[in-house]
């Protein structure tokens, strides 16, 4: 837990091309956006270059930060058989970087980050970007437009718990139980 | 560089269900096996465990013997974008490992296994088996039949380096200028 926050959430949205995060800190009920980046991968190469960007960037975002949980943006549809076995290799290195560091990794599809964030599954990326403006009282920049995915996801996954904590709180859960209850660290929502 | 040998490379056949790993060890012009094993992955209950365990029995591997590189097989073609994604995480959180300890990695489709361990592209897996007991001198036992692969990928990159260095001797090639020409340390030949 980080010392200044109840609670840090790192989001990731690791594609092949780019890499997309953010962060956010929980101070009791207000959501504070910590940092926001994106990474250009297409400039690197090869694929093994890009990995090792992957891996090595958010192993250094764990040890900046210490998020207590990592949710990552994960599709599980894709064009083709190639895309998708170069997207796995890119979420598998992020993930590893989780698990090397043991912080909880949990994964959400799009249609369930958007559908978090703005209540409509189908929502358009630019209504996303919009909702999260307003929920966390920024000013989104043009070069980080690619980072709304990943800044997406970790609201997705605070909103998640959120409502756990809510509807359960005289059971004693929340995110301790949260976690607990995930062993298997990467949970797929 | 292992005390005891000129090179040890690390074979690794991370599947989803079963992951595969074979060392062998270079003495001059002989080839000895070290180690071959395969953990069953598919007893654990979700994708989160089963890439942890990858990870840190990769990591755990390279610790212990300290490969000079990792040879990984990597099939480009899937039955499904579901089963590909899946493989590729698989494979990412290994090369993870490897990128971590800073060994080169080098991966090598299922073809190219075949065709520099047999001369053969389509040779059976009991074709590459019976090959690899000839060249290495050991007799398979049944549990590690799907360890075939993983030990089949590591000295397929010997064999690739090996004409190599023989090929270009006199210009000073070999292993160092090998490992030198990647430096992406992901090749895929």
């Amino acid at each position: 837990m980080n010392q200044h926050s109840d609670r840090v959430i790192l989001g990731i949205d690791p594609g092949t091309n780019i890499m997309g995060y953010g962060l956010i800190a929980l101070h009791g009920k207000e959501v504070r956006l910590v940092a926001l980046g994106v990474i250009h991968l297409n400039k690197l190469r090869d694929q093994g270059l890009k990995l090792k960007k992957i891996f090595e960037k958010t192993l250094a975002l764990i040890d900046e930060y210490h998020p207590d949980d990592i949710a990552i943006e994960a599709p599980f549809f894709g064009k083709n058989v190639q895309s998708m076995l170069k997207l796995g290799r890119a979420q598998g290195v992020a993930m590893a970087a989780g698990l090397y560091r043991t912080v909880p990794i949990f994964e959400y599809s799009p249609k369930k980050i958007k559908q978090s964030i703005t209540g409509n599954g189908n929502a358009s990326k630019e209504q996303v970007a919009s909702m999260l403006e307003t929920l966390l009282g920024y000013s989104e920049k043009p070069e980080y437009l690619d980072a709304t995915d990943a800044l997406g996801v970790a609201l997705c996954h605070y909103f998640q718990n959120k409502n756990t904590s809510v509807n359960h709180k005289k059971a004693g859960t929340g995110w301790k139980a949260f976690v607990n209850a995930h062993p298997g660290r990467v949970v797929t929502k």
